[in-house]
């Protein structure tokens, strides 16, 4: 039912993991049931958007960034670097898991939507579990 | 185990779509067990909330437009209209899919909760997809 | 597969909740599965964010009660004092489910992954649901 997925990501932001997921749903076996991709960290997390226009993905990272500045005056957790709080906020905004239907063997995505892991510190390995419930 | 559920939403804003959602778990004979609600679209999201005073819904309408407002100069994605790359925003903040446990048969929401489809774009027909696992 | 969860909170902010529903998991038998932890109120939500430096938690609280103060005018739902609002803005942002893997009978939490009860509103006694699905 679980499923552990490594991913290697070279910068912060968005990165498209729509494959990755897919392919473990298809190697499941299951037909008619719920898939949720969760992910082990607490400065990364996990959305559904739109994945045709880059441009897209670019404005979400830009709008996030200026939402949750590094340097604010007001964090007080500050060991771990200048990006370490900001994105440990944006984790909690944007969340760390998602649950999508699964329909005749497949992710039930919507025609523009796409799977992201969001990156918020700098180029890591990162671990993923995918769940297949059916 | 998966219903597709289809809505017309006559105005951008929070809509109240707990009866549509409990008709589908009446319906699947699932008495213990979890109900989730997917949004297959990049401009809409789903959310619980209060459902008993009109005035929480248009705040939280209104404190989200302010915080993710049209015309931001900041959006390159700008091809689908001034509505767009808000509506992504909004819909990455508040999230595409909730999870409500089954039972006795029923959702077990809280006293004061409701479950909101949230459009962020025009008037529009709408795919939703309500997933009862029990 | 449902288990309800009582707790009470003595202030506002987040609560560490990981012990309360790890052992939820370890009575349910399920070695390999998932849960939900879902909360039945709308001036709270469950996240997940790092639980070794109390001074993130403490962070956290205060980024969000900044980008949503108390005594905003654009609020109209003033009935239940001036932190109610807030509290379901706050609770939309947030989200009131998590969903963890569940992995050789035990939670699945990456190694400074937290489960945190949030509470934005006084010292209150709460209800939430564990669903350990297997």
């Amino acid at each position: 039912m679980n499923h552990r997925l490594e991913i290697h990501v070279d910068r912060p932001g968005l990165h498209d993991i729509t494959r990755e997921v897919a392919a473990v749903v298809a190697t499941s076996g299951v037909a008619d049931g719920l898939c949720t991709v969760f992910v082990q960290h607490t400065s990364a997390s996990v959305i559904l958007n739109e994945g045709a226009d880059p441009a897209v993905r670019r404005d979400l990272e830009a709008w996030l960034a200026r939402l949750v500045p590094e340097g604010d005056e007001l964090y007080t957790h500050t060991d771990e670097g200048p990006d370490d709080m900001p994105s440990h906020v944006k984790a909690t905004l944007t969340g760390v898991s998602v649950a999508v239907p699964v329909i005749d063997g497949k992710l039930a995505l919507g025609t523009w939507q796409a799977i992201y892991f969001c990156e918020f510190d700098g180029p890591r390995n990162r671990k993923l579990v995918v769940t297949v419930l059916g």
